[in-house]
């Protein structure tokens, strides 16, 4: 089972992929340019279900890592995360059959089928996140159990550094970053190496079908004058939770993140109430007032009021209208275990997790 | 040919590398228990010549990383270097017949002869140092083209991160500062991997044993009541800069490094006089008054001025009464090439490198 990739699902996908994002993984334009060159050379771009690797089979994820405000401004050479792959199997003496996506959210949606272009491999429709996330040790294969040793990092001088073994998920996000750092800001990841069997059991089956599918419909609705919003919504089981226009954006690339916080004073149905969203390259928590509507796990989106379009944390400004969608985490970013990785505290914050729909009807 | 390591050799090895230490390298205290304990449990250690190595045998360098002042109290496990070595011959299916010296000043003389007990092979005598510098491209083998990748750092945690290709020997030093300092400060590197004939043309011959001989030497004049300055001055054709009392130190530890500078007021035949030392891990520059007495590479040794016990920059402080030696550097260290990496304006000094044994005459 599976499907091929070509330009038109490109453009779906890369729509689609930027709404996962939630502010985050970066901005998926100029790796959507770069796949579609790959395309036109001729390369085929497969993708196929996470059933079709058998259980023995190895497989690799591959994502960008580093601050989307960097990525915005230090161009990728394009062959950093295939040559990341390429250097875990050599370092492990093992041939991948297929690549697998890091993070569907933004960039990293491209990112493994620029890989799978680059290696003729196809790509597996799943992934640890079914959004984007900012830290490593935040997906469901390290919350799983997926060993995140061996790993590797490649930057655009083709410095590759291998992660051998490792501790913790959480050093290999700390070793991982200082090199990230250390490379400029941003670099290719290949991680995690995994069998098949493990793969299966731990992701998030089909994101790469979702946000083709989402991608479509916001492309079908603009085509057809409808509202890209509603199709979002309908297809993700979402909740609207503000529009309005952005009124004040704080925001400082630190310690290799885009961290900061905007405000959003409502309009229509919204007027006279103003929203607050923090983020880490990700939106994390969203206020109306005081009032928590949505936190990570969940998905805030921040989209351009018309069209739909994402907007990411790095080009967050004055002016812009928005609506903000609250759109339910995959079941298995909702468990304690889970939760544990990548609810509010994890992030600093004194606040439960609390599912949008049940927030939403409290607030 | 070569020679066996016992206790007496531990001794006089610790005594003499932490003189060619040139104030870094780490104090070889702990280092030294470490040894002598291993050889208690009955391992074997023994020091080959370079010559005994084949061209095409596989060997691997191995030292500590870090800021000495960090590893004063942040104590090793003391496999790291094994570790770090053992992941090497791992990343490339390969066995090393031989471990080599990093550094051999200060700690990193005890560091190849633990991996030489912990892996049962034979430890060469040879450096690429003569003595100790603060960066890892900061050495023969780097200077004369041995490649810096693949190598390996491994902390207390057994984090293992393996460099597999890397774009100069400035990025290697980039990239493992930056994973040192994530790691805490400290960590064993293995780097570089080579051929026995890559290493025996380009490192320097016979350090082992200059450690072994002056530390004999100084322990030697302490029994029988003759100086031992005298004593290493003649071994290493070395010069007596100055004596006096330390009356100001500063230093901080930044970077991954201590930085910092002394001074010193004359006493006996420099009384009136002060001289000024300024260091990164290792002495760099020796002033008396205004002018330049000595400068890196030649080796500018800070010591007890009784016992010629080598006092670490970590370890420097107000009242201790000091000579400072000048030791000329290894000719390897001396060419225009070797300059451009560690003459004083790879340091950031406005300074031409002027052999001691001209300055001093000049002064």
């Amino acid at each position: 089972m599976g499907w091929d990739v070509g330009p038109d699902e490109v453009e779906s996908i890369a729509l689609g992929s930027g709404i996962l994002g939630t502010g985050g993984g970066g901005n998926p334009y100029l790796g959507k340019l770069h796949l579609l060159q790959e395309l036109k050379q001729g390369a085929r771009v497969r993708v196929v279900d996470p059933s079709d690797i058998g259980d023995d089979d190895v497989v690799i994820a591959v994502s960008g890592m580093g601050a989307p405000t960097v990525s915005l401004e230090k161009l990728s050479r394009g062959q950093e995360c295939y040559e990341a792959f390429m250097a875990l199997e050599r370092h492990t003496g093992t041939h991948a059959v297929a690549v697998v996506p890091g993070e569907i959210g933004g960039s990293n949606s491209m990112t493994p089928l620029i890989v799978a272009a680059q290696g003729n491999v196809p790509c597996v429709d799943a992934d640890p996140m079914g959004r984007a996330f900012p830290e490593l040790d935040m997906d469901t294969f390290a919350i799983y159990g997926v060993s995140p040793s061996p790993a590797a990092l490649c930057d655009a001088q083709r410095n590759i550094v291998v992660l051998d073994s490792v501790a913790t998920p959480k050093w290999a996000e700390h070793l991982f970053r200082a090199a990230t750092i250390a490379m400029g800001g941003s670099a290719g990841l290949a991680m995690p190496y995994m069998r098949g069997a493990k793969m299966k059991s731990t992701a998030i089956w089909g994101s790469m079908s979702l946000a083709l599918r989402l991608g479509s419909l916001v492309r079908a609705a603009r085509r057809e004058k409808s509202s890209p919003i509603d199709a979002i919504l309908t297809e993700t089981d979402g909740i609207l939770l503000f529009t309005g226009k952005i009124i004040d954006v704080g925001r400082r690339t630190t310690a290799g993140f885009a961290k900061g916080s905007m405000t959003i004073l409502g309009h229509g149905a919204y007027a006279g109430e103003s929203m607050g969203i923090e983020f880490q390259n990700e939106n994390l928590v969203a206020r109306i007032g005081e009032t928590v509507v949505a936190t990570v796990p969940d998905l805030i989106c921040v989209v351009e009021e018309e069209t739909a379009e994402p907007i990411g944390t790095e080009v967050l400004r004055y002016g812009l209208r928005v609506a903000v969608l609250g759109l339910p985490a995959d079941p298995k970013l909702r468990t304690s275990r889970a939760l544990e990785v990548v609810g509010p505290p994890a992030f600093g914050y004194d606040l439960p997790f609390v599912p949008l729909e049940t927030a939403k009807v409290t607030a």
